[in-house]
């Protein structure tokens, strides 16, 4: 198994929990639990996931983006831009 | 293996097609692939999660909720109570 | 000024709260207020449209849909198509 | 009335649109409009307060997070941590 550092292995973490949740929502359809408490684990997952690429966005916004705007120029604008459009669909999704 | 009618099959299908996606997200990770790829195939994860809680909910009020409609009364009010505040979770997932 | 029922007064109150937010951006945009501020303001006036949308589908399905629901048929059908289509679009705006 | 730039004079332009969207939704509501058509409404308008948040965003970035990266240090983490926040409300809106 490969070595990650802490940030890999936390972001790892939290998508194999998320794996857990899906999981247990396929359990939970074959046994054909009541609509509504899926429907309750289904928002928790979708939470998880927002909060997963909330935090991988702030990362990402504080190495790749801060790094090109200390440079300025096209780079910057390009890393700003596609930044933004990432932010939209994720405010959309 | 449990025989399921075709609807919970239909139900199960997507889930797996959603548990492959998170284990996608896996690999993007392990393989420290760029962020803002990552974070667009969170965006479709959100948005296939989000399409399977809208067809669980309109099966349920195609189901539950009208059959309890039909009685009527104080179980009717209760059904709806129940599924508007699933739909508020939903909503603010 | 045209007589409402208590449910309609409720509504317009809301709105009228709604709106007051909006102006509120108005003035902070032409003051050149800090753009995190505006931002702050901008999620409140979603939240409140969002708050305003689910009490009014919540009153929905519990008159309308209920009522066809109790009648039965395609016109039960229709409606709780209508109303799960009307729910999608709020969780996807 | 006092001058503005193109980008202020453009918000405002957007602001007094949506302004427009939550009048109408309360005429809607006065002249006891079918509450789908109310929902298909305010869908619109929490669209349109989504999309104007993201402009603005995308100017925040553009300028004062470019800037504050730029120049580096305790002032450029407090800017990323500041946005990162405002785009989790904006999220969770």
């Amino acid at each position: 198994m490969a070595d990650h550092d802490a940030g890999t292995e936390s972001q790892l973490k939290r998508l194999r929990r998320i794996e857990g949740q899906i999981r247990g929502l396929q359990k939970m359809v074959e046994e054909d639990k009541y609509c509504i408490d899926v429907l309750t684990q289904v928002s928790a997952a979708t939470r998880a996931l927002k909060s997963f690429s909330l935090e991988l966005l702030e990362q990402h916004m504080a190495s790749c983006v801060v790094d090109a705007a200390a440079k300025g120029g096209a780079e910057a604008d390009r890393k700003i831009r596609e930044a933004s459009e990432a932010i939209a669909r994720l405010v959309r999704s």
